[in-house]
């Protein structure tokens, strides 16, 4: 390319997850095609979103503040403690609107293939608002993946000894999913953790 | 979600073409990660480009000057003249080393469906500097789609009249591909053996 200023501004696309050198071009020349306001709108977003976005001191959860609304909500259970690998699991779990206590974000997964243990995640942290009591129940909200359920072993070891209640999301068909299109092991596991019946679900 | 600027960032991430909210928001939230540092350097890398990349006053490829490094080059022919749509397509030609010519980039496509008709492209200016004599042969390497043909015959129509040769690239390139995804050999070879224009093509 014959441009420094267009390489500059592409590489920069590029580098985020997932888009590639060409998708990148893409979107820098229509970026190029807006007017000068809206190219500086765009840029100054990213700027005052590294500026001003922090994380919840109690939960890891993203916030405007040092704490965020979810902590600071009286009415959330703060007895009830949700562990979740991301904000986006926040924002997703939130969405249901059928969680009413308060979240952990633990900041990642334990993936060995990836480098990442646990001293990576913020799994001490957790430990110790436990340890200071007060809690009743741990939700493990993890992916149903082999990462997921290695951080939940984890977890389990490291908190099965507060008198605490530890529970995990349930594993089963998603809701919409023809029965024979299932994989097998998510078949089997909602067989195995069957529910009573109930006209309302 | 929770924060005013994380928000606004995902908000102008969402307004590239094809990327989503779900994708805006892993993108933005990948890019949280990074230093400060990291961060200004990738939202000031779109600011110096709208500050600083200009169009090519002769043949509308962009430039970090006012005209373009290959209008520049002595070394180019500028009796004959390649018709692309986009700068993206300069890019791909010049990328096959083939074409030692000249570039006229339109702009866009004449596509009646997105509003785009021969009004919004940079077509007087082609025919302008055709007028003006001197150039011996106008090739045209437009995307082998319904526009791109389209465009063709409107240009075909417009530029019959002078004394010079209409040629097209071949149609090595198969039917529906957009011309920036092809391959270089195809897109080379039908630089190299580009044919004269005719209708019934």
């Amino acid at each position: 390319m014959k441009s420094n200023y267009l390489n500059r501004a592409v590489e920069q696309m590029a580098s985020l997850p997932g888009i590639g050198r060409k998708t990148a071009l893409r979107l820098v020349l229509q970026l190029q095609r807006r007017t000068k306001e809206e190219i500086s709108a765009f840029a100054s977003s990213f700027l005052e979103m590294s500026e001003h976005l922090k994380s919840c001191k109690s939960c890891g959860n993203i916030s405007d503040n040092d704490t965020c609304e979810i902590c600071l909500n009286e009415s959330r259970d703060r007895k009830l403690i949700c562990v979740v690998e991301d904000i986006r699991d926040v924002m997703a779990i939130e969405s249901t609107a059928t969680f009413k206590g308060v979240y952990h974000v633990l900041g990642g997964i334990i993936s060995p293939m990836d480098g990442i243990g646990p001293s990576d995640l913020n799994i001490s942290s957790l430990v110790d608002k436990i340890s200071l009591g007060g809690i009743h129940e741990v939700v493990f909200a993890l992916s149903p993946t082999m990462e997921g359920d290695t951080t939940s072993f984890y977890l389990h070891k490291k908190l099965k000894f507060f008198p605490i209640q530890i529970t995990t999301i349930t594993r089963g068909v998603s809701v919409g999913t023809e029965l024979q299109y299932a994989d097998e092991l998510s078949l089997g596991r909602s067989i195995l953790y069957r529910q009573p019946f109930h006209l309302s679900d």
